[in-house]
């Protein structure tokens, strides 16, 4: 209906999967492409380096900014890094000496249009117990 | 600011790491728990029960009904279902032969919410080279 209105940047296949998984069943092909962007997501340390690019003035971070708030090797943030750029949730590039990382906002939104909860559906489960 | 509007539907930390990662940089403490949520997703079987349980009518679901779309064994849909009850996702309560599902709304609203790309953020990075 309103795919028209979808933001494609750099994300060719944004407009395949936006639906939140609430409104219909999330079919297989979907679920695997989606399966690796959260995979991406699910280290804490990619999440904070994908949090600190993301909130940086300017909205793109140089690597050089990117390891001092952490306890890991260069190299182990440059995988992560790149773990991050392989599941499209960043993207890079080198100017000088240094990589700089921006964050692809398609993706993220694509990520946070599946895991919407409608309002109608949030007042459905009462009871809570587990 | 809004944290009064939050709903806590049986997250107490639910108000804890609503706010987007894209305004501030998200603390250790916060990732390492997110880390687990989005690991619980990272995987397309458990991707598309979570959707089939979300979508399903009345907003919950037979575990009976949840086996038929998939290529695997019983206990593999157990385990799964199991992986997305302890990461808070989804509630369960047996009643009679079965166990029922449903999505635990807050859990996936604030997931939604981290995840949300401002819009004045979406237009920032210019170029989309990778």
């Amino acid at each position: 209906m309103s795919n028209l209105e979808l933001p494609v940047l750099g994300q060719d296949d944004a407009a395949a999967c936006c639906s939140p998984m609430v409104r219909e069943p999330l079919g297989e092909e979907a679920a695997v492409e989606l399966a690796k962007m959260f995979k991406a997501l699910s280290d804490p340390v990619r999440l904070r380096l994908l949090s600190l690019i993301a909130s940086h003035e300017g909205g793109e971070a140089c690597v050089c900014d990117l390891t001092g708030p952490f306890d890991v090797s260069q190299p182990t943030i440059s995988h992560h890094l790149k773990v991050l750029r392989e599941a499209g949730l960043v993207g890079s590039e080198r100017r000088g000496t240094w990589v700089y990382y921006w964050v692809l906002p398609a993706a993220l939104a694509k990520l946070s249009s599946l895991l919407q909860a409608p309002a109608a559906i949030a007042t459905v489960p009462a009871g809570g117990a587990r």
